[in-house]
């Protein structure tokens, strides 16, 4: 049942007893007809400066499931689906002011699509443990939508049996998006080297850390195939960065304030490459929600700024390490030859325990490459469509 | 001359009149010696948490050129070149609360490391134009550093005489950084279409606007080869986003305020691909500079939102987009065959008029792809530095 009122800057229509409000102007941005949308395409064809000034609605006329409206000064009209202006009115009918909250739900990357955890959420003996296997990865396309969501929703997921052959990881990449080639190459070979220019290549413990953050834009996927794990020891531990930076915020709101609002910079150099960003630990969406984590203390340079403004910035810094360190955020796992871990960069911290390399022995060897979530989103959507329609 | 003060928590030295105060924790983490950076490399190896709590300074000893700092409580020692302190010091040496200016200078993305420009100061007939031949790009390390230099500075250069070969414009990018793969591919054709997915494949105007904001992370640098000229029309226009930023922020804060605080839901769809993002039309850093500018009214979805929140949008967003299309501010060239355009899609919007399709002619063709920043100011600091050791 639908009834239509009308002053002369907004349409409000009654659907199953809402009462919905929608501003003219939106409705005249959102027009779905051919002189507005291009054909076969969802681009819109005008621009913003392309309508009238002053726009303001004539008349509404009502049909069982559509409501066609006209616009002033022009006459244009628009007919719109009742389910679909249901589905995107507004979300007060009254008007009154909440300002604040345009835009608020639609951002995938900030925390509030994640489902947030801690170790013993995710126990790998568990059912609750994101993993697949490879080849019913490729075959079943309900199982590597399973995958991919969990990359999105939980921030990572275990490929088990790919094929421990050096190359691979770029075909697990090709399996839902496209590499990122950086300076490393499209992929990069994670064993102990004799003159390393980074200590990913020695046999060190790495504490948990986002790869890359003096890149920007940082790479959003990072993935790690295991060839030959160590002998001993090279154990691999995640940490959920947004869980952490949610329990910084109710802990200690005034630090989470400094991690947040502190721009860092991060450096890398070696010899054909100099790389710099500038970006605080914390980042933020213009709604105050967390949508990236940088930590990396390996490559962050002299922080700039007022005696007070550092000694603020060391304070939170080291609350922030603390907390991400507490022993119950960490999921350890031990990569097997053919484990290949998919995880977000900007919000998974991933770590190893040092490793022993005994004489003869070829050594532990993973490889690497970068990707970004928006291919993988892509991804899935159009598995999820396929889904749907079969 | 250097004069030596030392209290429990900070380091305090005068050097050439200057009194400069440093806390403990700082040059902690900032000691060069090789237990702390990982030698050959720039790496630091401890994390923030290797530090013992409540580092403190018990003696510093000067010498000609160097400090050499003795920490509490496991008295390690770090030696400080005198002008690397002199260089990196805080910005006061008071203590007075300044806490705000924290890590405010290294943004090397934001607004206050560009040049910004209106169309009048960039005419291409003028020495100011950003051009390049890319013969002497290729072959003259100090004519690349300009080329690239303009990519950072003013967010574009137009290469001339790169040759108008199908796939060329890989090579430009590969000269500087790495492509961005997406769904489009490693490379693009505009040209136009029989059934196009896309207006970019059309022969219409297109107004100013950023490529792809809905992809998260967006490509910061595109590219635009022109192979074949429009008989009529088809002439491009760039529009500098951060100088018309600032000009909103000047005369209307309260709409450059919602533009910075309102994300917007940006999508694409077609058969293989569903993209989709949400972030604001003006991204701030931390400190409230403007770091990237999204403009696309085509790919902008329903806003979402309360009824007070979406008009108030609409309004900011209508003053955002008259001031953008400003006549001065458009700068407009004509891609002859051979041109390859070069710029910041963070900052620089691009247009194009509407172009004739004369019967029997091949028409417009251009090649586009995707690169990134970080890629491109790696090489140019590679450039520079060979500059400097020649």
């Amino acid at each position: 049942m639908v009834e239509t009122g009308l002053t002369h800057s907004d349409l409000e229509l009654t659907i199953d007893g809402r009462v919905l409000r929608f501003p003219a102007v939106w409705l005249r941005d959102n027009c779905p007809c051919p002189d507005c949308v291009a054909p076969g395409t969802t681009q819109k064809i005008n621009d913003i400066t392309d309508m009238p000034n002053g726009v303001a609605i004539t008349h509404a006329a009502r049909a069982d499931d559509s409501v066609t409206v006209t616009f002033a000064p022009d006459q244009h009209q628009a007919t719109f689906a009742r389910s679909w202006l249901a589905a995107h009115a507004p979300r007060d009918g009254s008007g009154a002011d909440n300002s604040k909250t345009a835009g608020v739900d639609a951002d995938d990357r900030a925390e509030d699509a994640k489902a947030l955890w801690l170790a013993a959420d995710l126990a790998p003996e568990t059912s609750r443990f994101p993993g697949a296997d490879w080849q019913r990865y490729l075959g079943e396309p309900a199982e590597r939508i399973r995958a991919l969501e969990a990359v999105l929703r939980l921030g990572f997921v275990l490929l088990r049996g790919v094929p421990a052959e050096p190359g691979t990881v770029l075909e697990v990449a090709a399996s839902f998006g496209f590499v990122r080639e950086t300076n490393y190459g499209r992929l990069f070979d994670i064993r102990v080297e004799p003159a390393p220019g980074n200590l990913a290549y020695t046999s060190r413990a790495i504490r948990p850390h986002t790869d890359n953050p003096y890149r920007d834009p940082v790479p959003t996927v990072q993935l790690l195939h295991c060839l030959r794990a160590a002998g001993q020891g090279g154990e691999t531990g995640l940490v959920d960065g947004f869980a952490a930076a949610a329990a910084l915020r109710a802990s200690d709101p005034a630090s989470f304030g400094t991690m947040a609002g502190t721009p860092a910079s991060f450096g890398y150099v070696d010899k054909e490459t100099v790389l710099r960003a500038c970006q605080p630990l914390i980042e933020l969406s213009p709604r105050g929600r967390v949508r990236g984590v940088r930590f990396n203390n390996r490559s962050m340079g002299p922080l700039r700024g007022s005696y007070a403004g550092i000694s603020a910035f060391y304070a939170a810094y080291r609350r922030w390490a603390e907390l991400l360190a507490e022993p119950g955020r960490q999921l350890n796992l031990r990569l097997a030859p053919g484990d290949c871990l998919v995880f977000d960069n900007t919000r998974v911290l991933h770590a190893r325990t040092a490793f022993s390399m005994s004489a003869g022995s070829p050594g532990r060897h993973l490889q690497g490459c970068y990707a970004d979530l928006d291919g993988l989103a892509s991804t899935l959507a159009i598995l999820k469509r396929g889904e749907e329609s079969s």
